[in-house]
């Protein structure tokens, strides 16, 4: 008891534009006790370096979501300890994004339960694709979607979507699973939605395998320009195949939207989470 | 005659984000033929590499307008003369643009007469300002707006927007112009709108002095966040003294909409403006 009332865990909900960074995780060079390798942005270290000038020591950041370089975030949530008391928590929020560039945000700061850890408590993630369908490349998107030259039938990537919900193992979406790893999720939902030139993937899971949203997104569009027939992920399914899907689709159109945690560990209700430990 | 036939002059129209450049205008270095400053990235010598390589000669790209670093454009109008005469006109855009990166695009290329010059035959441009007026910074649109925390009275500012219509001396909205100079100018549109989080300001005229459109929005800012009345813009053009006026607003939030021509020069009808010429 002791120990949790002398530091606090911070949860914060953050908004980034990964164009300019090499994904969210901070680099280790191998062999080296540096945090960071020379050179190499990420979020996680621009967040820490935020975070640890507020509250005066050293943090560590810890992601619910490893978004990879290029990927985007509107609802990225993490969390970090701090053994300082004196900071207020009102105006945290304010002090941090004083400290970060402007294609980072910091969207919430609030004081958690002490068990509650970003990415071991959550229970799903939602993500969106955004692919632009024309002729012309759209430069104000540039790295922020991802741009196709051709048509695609939205209502057969629609149907082969659905084919995608449900518990299975997606094996053959992952992009190099190690063959002891369970390679078994839950899709809640997946859908095909089309406004305008804009061709949107959403999806949301109990979690996903390495490059599982892009491979997805990949085996979509090639569904979607003709290549193959919507049973083609039945097909994916049941071999557990990576050769059997698509390419992986480039990570500028993938935004990690937001992370899903249980009402029980619903971070924010502090009081409610301690006394479900007693 | 011949001159004229041995060289064909061929009209582009460009979109970019200028997040990622220093500008239009090649940067030449300070007694040396060089054509470019090495290290400095501008629009103009992105389209003239890509030209050049598309046609087989050096070519040199006019702009119309000198748009600043971090200024962005959705119809900057250029030409460019070519002595190729091989090279069929369907497919030059295709061939400029997959020589271009994805934060330029060339939206349309034609041949028009030989007397159309993207920048003296100009009798207008019509520019954007965005506005984001909210509480935490949006950012997937980082460097494409201006990012502002405070409120802003929309209506203040569209009352003094009306102020600037018609012919007047612009000297006092120009960052550093000559003394002898023609700073006179017509604004034919000036309107401030709102639509969400985003106020925006467009502005058409017949031409703009170096800052004249960010010196606006940064004196309509100090008008829409109560520092000034609406009067102050009839001050300004009355003293015709800088210092009156506002700060220059960030290039981010700029984009230049597009250019205007005269109908009979209008390019794209060659046959016309031949037969004019006769």
């Amino acid at each position: 008891m002791q120990e949790e009332s002398s530091r606090r865990n911070i949860k914060l909900v953050i908004a980034y534009n990964g164009a300019a960074y090499h994904g969210w995780q901070r680099q280790i060079a191998r062999g080296d006790s540096a945090w960071r390798v020379e050179g190499v942005d990420t979020i996680q270290g621009r967040i820490e370096d935020a975070a640890a000038r507020v509250v005066g020591h050293p943090v560590i950041v810890q992601g619910a979501g490893r978004t990879d370089a290029g990927v985007h975030a509107a609802g990225q949530v993490a969390n970090f300890h701090t053994t300082n008391l004196a900071i207020p928590m009102v105006g945290l929020r304010r002090a941090v994004n004083s400290r970060l560039p402007g294609d980072i945000a910091v969207l919430s700061a609030e004081e958690v339960s002490g068990d509650f850890h970003a990415s071991r408590s959550a229970v799903g993630k939602t993500y969106r694709y955004r692919i632009h369908v024309a002729p012309t490349r759209p430069v104000m998107l540039h790295k922020q979607v991802y741009h196709y030259w051709r048509p695609l039938d939205v209502r057969r990537m629609s149907q082969a979507a659905a084919r995608l919900t449900g518990t299975h193992d997606f094996r053959g979406f992952a992009t190099s699973a190690e063959v002891r790893e369970d390679t078994v999720r839950t899709i809640f939902r997946c859908e095909v939605g089309e406004d305008g030139d804009e061709t949107d993937v959403s999806i949301q899971g109990s979690g996903f395998l390495y490059h599982m949203v892009r491979n997805i997104v990949g085996t979509l569009m090639e569904i979607g320009r003709g290549r193959w027939e919507p049973e083609q992920i039945d097909r994916i399914l049941a071999s557990r195949d990576r050769r059997d899907a698509g390419p992986t689709a480039p990570p500028d159109g993938l935004t990690l939207l937001c992370v899903h945690y249980d009402r029980q560990q619903a971070p924010g209700d502090r009081q409610q989470a301690i006394g479900n430990r007693q």
